[in-house]
């Protein structure tokens, strides 16, 4: 596995390299969620193409009241797991390499990222397609893979490479779980103990709201259905948790659902972000 | 010549290509400027490169008062020019093939689109950098070529290569001028045959303006120097025209200049816009 630290070192690299290539762009802290997209990007480039994972805590995509400077750092670490399940190169590049000190073009998407995570976090989508399309730009793959325990950053990332044309496939990885069932996330490191104890109750209330509404409990009001779980997820670490937003949407367009159905079936994406403690915590469930 | 005129067919056409593409992005309609571009692409592509060009009237970096419905189209006419010159392909596509109905990504570049014709153009160079972004991404070129007419355009352009990192060079082409020195434009065919006859008064006006600041008639002020041209080309066809800007800058920065000097050479950038009647006209020039 070859590891590159610099973005010429990057550029040339690509120059030269006649095969495929399958990205996974990653900030780094890997986990299991992480790791199931590098074997998903393994699979997608098979035997002629390379899978080159990125490492960069984007310094565009925080908010000034964020965790940049927190945020987990483990390049070692992360260089043998990537080793382990088969990525061919590793792109580490440092913050002052990637931006120019005078940057100032940046891309926006104008409709899926304004609510939810958009809502939340001002400006994080534009930082998050300005980085990407860096990273596509700088090694030009024929695929990318991207979570789906980001759904949101998922839709922007398919659109933004729909409406610039870029000639990448994106490939969505299934969001992987713990044990208990909470999502896996480098920002679970930043719970306590009892925190973490606590944190599974966020996908269990949803999946119980997924199996009321399939019970007709909610007939067919989103929002009632909603307000159940804002109030069940408002108490899932007693006073340390704080809703951030509850969201039943369109799974395409993300705009608030007026109906669980349609065409005859239950057609819904389901997206929380729950503060627990100080820790930012996002999961999403489709209808089935 | 191939004519590609749908996007599709240009994704394939390009996934089929092996020789390094050399692109030249156009509104068609074109003149001697836009075919010395075209030889600049052909010298650069070389024997072992093919020439793009793209014929695309743009909406998106037109505003709602502006020459979008106006703007001359000939087809037939630019095909057989782009085939004169060595053009490979054009590809001239429809904007509703180019934008999707609910596009909702664009690119912004924060500083040097912010004045100039930017200042008088709001959006204008958003739209620019979205569909060069597009037109890139289509094409896959390693060169591109832009008109020096354009100043501002390349500036930007230039940028947003680079803070993108589009693994593409930009190469520019000096502005080509009629016989009697007015800078070459689609636009030129909006004039009167008085108009016409006046609009040489701006680049005779700028070069003398060049010759009095070389002679030191403005000793460093460029405020001053810009103020005497401003009131130059209020006359410079009678009661038409109308001073859009006037800027003496920076080439690099696009900011207003300080002083005429640089290491001890002249160094700036005269840029105009001016109204002859509706029709906005362009231009500029070097301290050399």
């Amino acid at each position: 596995m070859e590891v590159i630290t610099e973005v010429d070192q990057m550029v040339e690299w690509v120059r030269e390299c006649r095969a495929p290539r399958v990205l996974v762009p990653t900030m780094g802290a890997l986990h299991e969620g992480h790791l199931s997209l590098c074997r998903a990007a393994r699979d997608r480039a098979g035997e002629a193409g390379v899978v080159v994972a990125t490492i960069f805590v984007n310094p565009t995509q925080f908010g000034p009241n964020e965790d940049l400077d927190a945020y987990p750092r483990q390049l070692a670490a992360d260089l043998a797991a990537c080793e382990a399940v088969g990525v061919d190169v590793v792109f580490a590049p440092q913050a002052g390499d990637v931006y120019a000190s005078d940057a100032s073009v940046s891309i926006s998407e104008a409709t899926l990222a304004l609510g939810l995570c958009g809502g939340s976090r001002p400006g994080h989508f534009d930082g998050v397609c300005t980085v990407v399309a860096k990273l596509f730009n700088l090694t030009q793959p024929v695929a990318a893979v991207f979570g789906e325990k980001d759904y949101q950053q998922l839709a922007v990332i398919r659109r933004m490479v729909r409406d610039l044309n870029f000639p990448i496939e994106i490939v969505p990885g299934p969001t992987v779980r713990e044990a208990d069932g909470l999502a896996m996330s480098s920002r679970n490191a930043y719970l306590t103990p009892s925190q973490r104890q606590a944190a599974p109750g966020i996908q269990q209330a949803m999946v119980a709201l997924r199996e009321e509404i399939a019970a007709g409990k909610y007939e067919d009001s989103p929002s009632t259905a909603v307000e159940a779980l804002e109030g069940r997820l408002e108490q899932v670490a007693g006073s340390e948790s704080r809703v951030d937003y509850v969201a039943l949407v369109h799974p395409d367009t993300l705009q608030p659902l007026e109906s669980f159905w349609e065409d005859g079936e239950l057609r819904y994406r389901l997206i929380v972000a729950v503060f627990v403690g100080k820790t930012r915590l996002i999961d999403n469930i489709g209808a089935n």
